[in-house]
């Protein structure tokens, strides 16, 4: 569970809803005033549309898939992937390290999927030089791919308040249009005017909303999660190489230790 | 054909076409309200104007001609190169590279005028180093080339909406200019003002438009399509020159995976 | 004491104060007009919900931290950091070093806790290298957790105004629409307007006076007081290892003056 | 002659100054109205006094003085250069290379002064290295100057804009000023303010015309230049030193043919 | 005497001076309008407090004594130093060095104090060693301290806008807020408005007038004559270590000629 970006969204829309209430009820007109269809769909739609055609429909998709990984958080941390690799050099030393791959996670902590691939080439007999290379391209495509999610996401960001400006826009030229013929009667032709003006309006709030409070945050921990992850694969390389030469868990521990700040590493008791 | 720019385009002309027909109907004015030629002109025109100015015109046409070009994306993944390379490996060692050549696209698959004109240089019985370096310049100037068509294009989406601001600033000087002086008789100068306000506007619309849905959506395409290209390209010299050792078609096959992510690459069965 | 960021803070202060006080003199107005705790909330909170997305949040509150960290500034200059070295290196020759541990600040100068880690691991009879290296990897983690800091405080700078545009959006939108209903009777439509108005502008004025005031002003200086921390930590791991070689002091002296600008070195008679 | 920018200038005009006309017909105001010797001195002056300013005044007039560069274009291509040092490779081997240089440029093909510098070095006998190294330092000091011109350029286009607003404030705030004072009888103080308003604006709109369709694609198209007389030049060194060795005309060809791309290679027949 | 900035400063004053006294005639108001002691002390003297905070005050305060700097210009040319170094190679030879110490600059030419230090030290009878790593030291230390100075100039220059912004909302504010109270009888609300309006937005004109008139074009004539002084001081260290090893004057000439543009070059009956 992510905390932080929980924390955040709750604490944003909890600030943004009570202006929201408050605003409306000073005013004397109802919130559902902020609620427009058509303006969403020109702000969202139309920055998803140019965000399509600037990037492969599938890094798109990757990128709007990267909101629910955000929540997710990490359910481990960089010493219990120590940890792991301790346990399984125990395996790794009795020969018994296939064993660790039919148990389930929650007994055996499994907690990258990294380390599972590395295991089971072990298991199944391959050359310490194909498992490196192997892990490393499938490192070094997982980080391209994520960079591109995280560029599409940003480019969404940049897009949004564009086209709440375009939609602000089409609303002012028609308002203006339509301004210029004359009222029928019975119609007030500023509240007419006030009225539309207030609708144009909502596009560019819709741009900056979505833009600096979804899609610009989520690019940005998008792109810090990819930077640590780098950190765990390296540290998850170089334990399936220690696991391949059956190292001594001790010994394990200190390489491993080395990743880690100071503070968080794996102690003799622990 | 390149689904995702498709699906941009069409998504983004529904939304901004119903905002627009929406908007005018509530508005009580017509659609075409939004269209105006001088407007056009003014943006797309004189972004064309300044770029010409900026770039040599061959780097101009290019862009223009890029467009084009997105729509039709590839009619091949990298397996199918892959696969072309193994079949013609295949030729190569039976000594029958040349009769390739001969046979029609469909039936052998030429993908990538890139492999024929390795074919060709290896039929017409040119050294291995001359081939390559032949082979590298058309590709390093192809990228110098291509990169430039979308700087040009970048350039376009610079400069449309800074003409759509002059543009506008056009307008609200006569429109100010044309209130000063009194208006003639049968004439409300409010709507005449508030006419000349819509038009006015129209022409930041329009560079807001031109720039976010077209100029920079393209150009970012196109220098994406480049990147991709560079590892095609890579691929296929890596193939000649396979070719031109006659190398068994599964060392070909393993050699030009290595290109590929796991889950696209060409397996035995394939 | 950090003199420059008291007098920033306090001169902007007596500037934007008196400004405020004559600005709402001459309107006729209480300067309390400017105070308004849900703009508060949307320009700092805003910011706030959209950095803990951005950023883990132990980054957002170490950011936090880093306000107090601003004024407190060095008690000490780089000289003293020299004659330090030069003391504990007198100490160290007659195999006391150890001592300095036990002595109170106020005596020995210990102005750096990097000096103390350094002199306790010595007296501990660590090896040489494995000290270089845990020094070397605590300056490591304490500049990439500073810049973590000073990019997240950077961050709040750059939602601030942001989120000052959305609460002003919100007002406009409220305004209008409410304008668009017919008033009360007894309230002159006008005076709402404008009143209303002017409570929309506070969020966009807190965005930038947050924003150009606190968050990018102290962003910047904790990334200038990080590039200062990486020199004198460099200087503090060179004195540690001349420590470790019981070199001479005024040897000591001479490596290290060569870490200060040229009028700043310790002399002979110092 | 250079089209692209002739074209992109006239094509800018004709659009411009169609919709000046256009504009001023339709609010019943003569296009003069546009013509304001007072804004242009703020706009076009402002932007020469700051940028005398931030660059020394040789690189201010050096950058003015490329506006004329920029259309002369130039009247040869790269591979009339290789046609060149042919020609010259073939007098060089009958030890007839100085009397190249008695004859008019119409005759014999002098189109680079870079070329002629190299010939008129061979022929007073200086070394090879000095002759290297002279022409290197000459195009190396033509590079530098080049782009700080192209930079004085680009920080016209920089300040033109700004200094446009800054002409817009004045008039707004003289405006503003003036409508506080009671208009004089028989004056219409609205046709007065949207008559002063109408003025304040043109500024802002010749900074943007200055920058967007002036000095920034000038600037641009300088930039671009100066990359390619790099590659000229590095061709234009290469055949000196090649006539230097009195290497025999074909081989020159081939070895200047490399700096081509293929299609405008010099042939065999040509 | 630096002739670009005098030119621009005077240039810019006369243009702005003349528009603002012909604007002030038009509008039938005094040019005193423009002058307002508050709107320059939250222009300014915000700026300044920002930048106290951003930068260490030594920094703030040798950036706005650069200021003054700028017009002081060079009294030399690269080529006079040349002629200095020949000159003093004279009298190295003659071991005569130390006697130059004693003359008056007027007399023999001491241009830059880079040199003077230069020739103490070899009086002194330093080792070559020490005095090029004194010179180098202090060259790296004049170079990072006047780079921190254009950075705090520039920082002057970014605040100076947002202050001018943040001034203008404070103006607005309270002017709406003051709009919404009904008027004292006798006083007109539209013209108190406008008038107030006019005052409002001069913050914004003095923030775009200080940063793109002083504060901006001053930093960039720092950074130029930043990277200027880094060639005078190779210039000047290759020279020391000339006269150093006592080399004879016609060298001395021919070496430090590769310093300069070719026609800027030290010529033999010079």
């Amino acid at each position: 569970m992510n905390l932080g970006a929980l924390i955040g969204l709750v604490l944003g829309f909890v600030i943004l809803g009570s202006a929201a209430a408050i605003g409306a009820a000073d005013a004397g007109v109802k919130v559902g005033l902020l609620m427009d269809v058509m303006s969403l769909a020109i702000v969202v739609g139309g920055a998803m549309a140019a965000t399509a055609i600037a990037f492969p429909l599938p890094d798109l998709i990757g990128a709007l898939g990267g909101f629910a990984k955000v929540f997710k958080g990490k359910d481990f941390t960089m010493k219990d992937i120590v940890q792991d690799y301790v346990n399984l050099a125990e395996l790794a030393r009795k020969g018994e390290l296939a064993k660790a791959l039919d148990e389930t996670p929650e007994h055996m902590p499994f907690r990258l999927g990294f380390i599972k691939d590395g295991i089971r080439m072990i298991a199944d007999g391959m050359s310490k030089e194909d498992i490196r290379t192997i892990l490393e391209n499938q490192e070094q495509y997982r980080a391209i791919r994520e960079v591109k999610y995280a560029n599409a996401m940003a480019k969404l960001g940049e897009y949004a308040p564009s086209f709440g400006m375009i939609g602000t826009l089409f609303g002012l030229v028609f308002m203006l249009g339509g301004m210029a013929v004359p009222a029928p009667p019975g119609v007030d032709p500023t509240a007419k005017l006030l009225a539309a003006m207030a609708i144009a309006l909502i596009t560019t709030l819709y741009g900056a909303l979505f833009a600096f409070f979804f899609f610009l945050p989520f690019s940005d921990y998008m792109k810090y999660v990819n930077e640590e992850k780098k950190v765990e694969s390296a540290m998850g390389l170089e334990g399936a190489m220690l696991l391949f030469d059956k190292i001594h868990p001790l010994i394990v521990r200190d390489r491993l230790n080395a990743f880690l700040i100071r503070k968080d590493r794996l102690s003799d008791e622990a």
